[in-house]
Formats: structure tokens, C-alpha cells, sequence
């Protein structure tokens, strides 16, 4: 072999570093024999799917047929919930599919895509798969510092990445610093709103970016039926946007880019008032129980609106990540977003979150006495 | 809106057309109104999906998680069944995935990719994404002139896609011609050989290009369990390649590309000779049944060692593609391909092969008489 593969890819590809996803049960069962494992790392819902959801994927049959490629049904859904047209929709495997479009659209080599430090990782990854650089704006208070990132915008800006709430800092911001900062943005530039959070916020000036679609032409709202729908294992969510823009995801998308389980099962979610409901609410006390239990332990917390909260370890995180996995407890490092001391716990149901509670406790002792 | 976000975008993803899949069962009955439908359109296993497969999917709870999304399962299958090692994989959203990956990691504007006149539609889709240039080369009876394909390698060319059998002709090479066409290609441009009908043919000199893998560093063989496995629906395929490449591919993918139920019910169905064997031996008599209707309607096909056959109506095909919605088949127009008086039809059971040869009969018929 006279050639390297690697250095023979495209100069953003190089630097690629993989996504690392928050570690699999069967992982940690392969590798440290650990059973009874409650994994609160990746975000999803502890109360698991939507029932409505999983009824539906027990009658599907035909999986020997390709998957509806124009997704009809599931974005007749979305348009009469979300009250857009349906050639505002763009269906995507997971929201991540979506970001991925976007950047593949409209950036190439030599542009530049803004995001905030401390912001959801497949920014920057999406960025480097197209060859383009990743602007990187520091971040207020672990936050958004949206006057710095319209300050940020240059000739070469195609892409901005703003999530509103953050993963994974949990933070938020309300709808009068949105529409300043929107307002800010020129036209010929993209602002991808990720929403993947949306539904579990509760706070009164929180936005809804669809409700701005009208205004910003380059708005692009992305959510996703991996969060509180609970359907993460099924890889399905969406972007919402003018047409035009649409039009152009939509024909860069993989034809059939969304399976047929996948779009069963987010119809029927989507209806499921009552598992969203249940969902939302065991979410918001479970924040209050781990903010408490953190409390307790003395330990920082970024405040959430999400379903996970972010806390300062006071010192090197990975000792005490790994001390959680050895009891049985899967939570996030987040050493990959420059954040060495912090680790991310998702919300889970008031039992692993105890259960997780417990297991900081017992690790942090441990450590005292060495 | 003072912005034109088509002409945003950039250049190839301007000059797509998105792909046009075969029309969906759903969408004929909403338009016509017309049922018992049989569809032909997609080369899909009439047989349906692996019973193993559909069992697997019966015991599938955490739907709420995400996939694995290292695919650990489904590699070491994979990799058993295939005498390969587990880091010459990649896991894909179907085969597609992996073509469009392996575009994206290679291929960057001015860079061109060569494939041949009459090949699958995904090759230039997945060139112009990326904004660089589809180099199209004249077949040789719709099959490939792999000679003239060697010719047409430039400074430039980066990425060269040859399916064997290809699809939607039916056409294929044996060892002999792979082995002279990859030892002239230059190992700094990758070869991806298209194997997703691998399964259905039964020459004796058709080559298996896996076995080709340690000789040639830059071939990258995909695969899928959309054909022969019957899970169209459920999107999974594989690349495998030399390690170094599929670090590449690794490293461009979504991190959860492909979803559990894809996973799960791939490794099954794998497993599953009997599945394969039965849908080997239905279609072998499938083509048969097909060609000689084919033969006696006095239409020109070409001879196909896949599950599928493209005929010649002699005349431009589309009011005979129309003619046969109406009585409820659905097969697939090739204008898209340059081919305006072709149709492919796909192997059915051999119920279905009869309604189609009857129905196609019908409508010359009618055709005849006006």
C-alpha cells in the first residue's frame, strides 16, 4: 500500500475527531461485568417511548418495501400539530441529519460557521465533514453570548448554530434576546435554531423559533423525537424553514433517509399528549431532586431548563465518571467540550435518580479518604 | 426575503435532482384510487423480510435509548460471516449511506468521480452534493466498458463507482474484467464496487469483490439488506474496505447512522440461509417466467443476472407505464437514466410475474387499438 487513505481525504475530514455518545448498557456489561446499570448519559427519556408509538410499530409489516421517501403521512402530521406547510418540512435521521444538511448545502471549503463554546459537538463536526471552518464565540456564563456571535459574522459566515436550551450547559435564552439577535443576522446568512429540547421548557419568555419562521427567511428550526417522544433508538426528527430552503435539504437528504419504524412511530408520538405530559412533569420534578441532592453534596450546577443538569466536580471529572460506572451509573464526561471538571447527568425517574445521587455520594467519599 | 436560498447553495447541490424512488403503494391508491396493487418498482424481495428478522424485531424494548452507535453487534456478525476484521466496516443508512460517505470524505469541488452511462442514479447525486463533477462513461450494451472507464481516469479523478451487477440494467462483469480494470486504476483513487444484488447471481465467473480487498487498498466494496434480505424498509448496508479507509468513513458518519431495529434485524436475517436460499431459487425462476413473457410479447430486454429485468417497449415507455398503474402495477420508468422506451420490472413471485405479463399484454393491446 503505497498510499495513506487518510491523508488522501478532504483536509476537514482529517481532523475530524468522532462523536463520542454517552457509553451503551451493553458496553459497560462487556467491559467491567457491571449488571443493574441505570445510564443517565445521552439525554433520553426515562420514562422510555411513547405507548402510542410502540402500538403502532406492532402492526407495521412490509419492512421488505422501501420507506415512504416523501415521509407523506408523518409530515401531514407535522403540519397540522405545527401549523406550517408541509414544503416547510424537512424529515431527517434524528435532527442531527438535519444540522448535517444544512451544512452540506451551504458550506464549503473556506466558509465559516459560528457556534458557541461550550455548544452541542456535531457543530464543529459538521463544519470540518464540509471543509469549513468552525468559528468558536466564548460563551457567557456557560450560555449563548449572542451579541458576540452576531459580532462574529464575517463576509465567509454562511452557517450559525445557536441551541436554545444548550446541550450540554442546559442554559436558555428568552424570546427579546432572540429576536435581537436574529434581527442582527443578514439575510444571506442561515441560523439553525436547535429546539431539540423544546418541549420540556417552562419558562414563560422562553421562544418558539416557528413562531419567527415568517420573519427570518434564513431560520431553520430544528427538533427532534429522540428527546422527550422518547423515540432516540429510532432516529427521526425535523427542520422546519421557508421553502426555498427546504426545497434544497430536501434534495441533498438520502432518498430514503428516514426509516419506516422510524415514521410509524413519530406519527403516533406525536399525538401522545398524555406521554408528553407525563414526561414533561416528571422531568421538572426530577431536576428539582437532582439540583437538591447536588446541593447537598456541595457540588456547582449550570441551572437547567433541559432534562440534565451540567455540575462542577471541583476538581478532575473522569476519576469520578469512572467511579459512577463501577456502581452501575453511566453519566457523561465533558472533557470533549472543554469542560475537564463538569459531568452531565440526564433526568431519569425519580428512583435512578436517587440511585444516581447515592452513587456520587459513595464515589466522592471514596476519594476523600484516599 | 431579498434572498434567493437556491442560489445560495451551493453549486452541485443547485444543478440536483432529487432522486425519483419508485412510486409508493399509499401514493398510486391515493391518486387513482386503484387497489390490489402490486409493486414492482424497487427491486424488493417479493418474499418479504427474513422471518428471523421479523421475530428479532418482536423482542425490541429501550427504544428510548440511542442505537449502538459503534454497531458492535452487527460488525462482529458481519465480520464472522465475512472473514473480514471488525475495522474494515462501516454500517450505513442502506448502501447509500456509504456511497454518499465516501463522496463526502474524497470528493471536493473541481475533484471528479467516474461512473458509467446507465448506472444508478445515486452515483452523480452523491458527486454533485458535493459540489465536484460526475464524469459519465459511454456503456458498452448497457452494460459497463470498464476499459473506457480505466481511459477516463484523470489527474482529478478522486472517487470511480462501478456496481456489479448494475442496477437498473442487469448487466455484469466477470473476475477476469474486474481483476485487469483494478490493477489500472491508480490506488490514490478509490473504486467502489457496488455489490447490493451480490446475492442473486449465480454465474460461476462472477466475481466476489471482497477477495479483492488485500491485493487492492483503494477498492471499497458496499452491500445492503435491501435486496435479497428483504429490509428495504428498515435502511441498513455496509462498506468494507481497508482499515484506514473505514477510519475515514467512521469518522464522517452520523453517530447513529443507522437505528436499533435496522441493527437488530440485519444481524438476524443474516443468519437466516433458509430466507436467502428460497429468494435465490424464486427469483432464478422468476426471470425465467419474466423473459420468455417478455419474449413472447415480442419485446427486447436486456438479459439480467439480478432481480430484475429492463425491456425495450419499442416505443417511448411511459403511456405503458401509465397503462399499467391504471390496472394496478407499478414498475419503473428509466427517462431519468437516458433510456425514455425502457422499463424495468422487478422479479415478483411468480403471482405477481403472471399479473404483470397479463397486464402488460393488456395494455400493448389497447395501445395497438387506438
Amino acid at each position: 500500500m503505497t498510499c495513506d487513505y487518510i491523508k488522501l481525504a478532504n483536509s476537514g475530514v482529517q481532523q475530524l475527531k468522532p462523536y463520542e455518545p454517552g457509553k451503551p448498557i451493553a458496553e459497560l456489561e462487556r467491559e467491567l461485568g457491571v449488571t443493574d446499570i441505570v445510564k443517565l448519559a445521552s439525554n433520553e427519556n426515562p420514562l422510555g417511548p411513547s405507548h402510542k408509538a410502540l402500538h403502532a410499530l406492532r402492526h407495521l409489516d412490509d419492512l421488505h418495501l422501501y420507506p415512504d421517501g416523501a415521509g407523506f403521512s408523518l409530515k401531514a402530521a407535522l403540519s397540522e400539530t405545527l401549523g406550517v406547510a408541509s414544503n416547510q418540512l424537512t424529515l431527517g435521521n434524528g435532527s442531527n441529519d438535519i444540522l448535517e444538511l444544512i451544512a452540506r448545502a451551504y458550506l464549503q471549503p473556506g466558509d465559516e460557521a459560528i457556534f458557541s463554546e461550550y455548544a452541542f459537538a456535531i457543530y464543529p463536526l459538521v463544519t470540518l465533514g464540509c471543509s469549513a471552518k468552525p468559528v468558536q464565540v466564548c460563551s457567557n456564563l456557560y450560555g449563548h453570548d449572542l451579541a458576540a456571535m452576531a459580532d462574529a459574522v464575517t463576509e465567509r459566515t454562511r452557517v450559525m448554530f445557536v441551541a436554545n436550551p444548550n446541550n450540554p450547559t442546559g442554559t436558555w435564552f428568552n424570546a427579546h434576546a432572540l429576536d435581537e439577535f436574529l434581527s442582527r443576522i443578514p439575510e444571506r446568512v442561515i441560523v439553525v435554531l436547535d429546539e431539540a429540547y423544546f418541549e420540556y421548557v417552562e419558562e414563560s419568555h422562553y421562544p418558539n423559533g416557528i413562531d419567527r419562521l415568517q420573519k427570518y427567511p434564513n431560520l431553520v428550526v430544528t427538533r427532534t423525537f429522540s428527546k422527550i417522544h422518547g423515540l432516540a433508538g429510532l432516529r427521526v426528527g425535523y427542520g422546519v424553514s421557508n421553502p426555498q430552503i427546504a426545497d434544497v435539504l430536501n434534495r441533498i437528504r438520502q432518498p430514503f433517509n428516514v426509516n419506516t419504524p422510524a415514521m410509524v412511530a413519530a406519527q403516533a408520538a406525536l399525538s401522545d399528549e398524555d406521554h408528553l405530559e407525563n414526561s414533561r412533569s416528571e422531568n421538572t420534578s426530577g431536576l428539582v431532586q437532582i439540583a437538591e441532592g447536588l446541593l447537598t453534596l456541595n457540588l456547582e450546577q449550570i441551572p437547567s431548563v433541559a432534562n440534565f443538569i451540567a455540575f462542577d466536580c471541583g476538581r478532575e471529572a473522569m476519576p469520578i465518571y469512572q467511579g459512577l460506572l463501577k456502581q452501575g451509573v453511566i453519566v457523561r464526561p465533558l472533557s470533549g467540550y472543554g469542560m475537564p471538571n463538569h459531568l452531565r447527568v440526564t433526568v431519569g425517574t425519580s428512583r435512578e435518580n436517587e440511585r444516581f445521587l447515592d452513587a456520587l455520594k459513595h464515589v466522592l467519599k471514596e476519594m476523600a479518604n484516599e
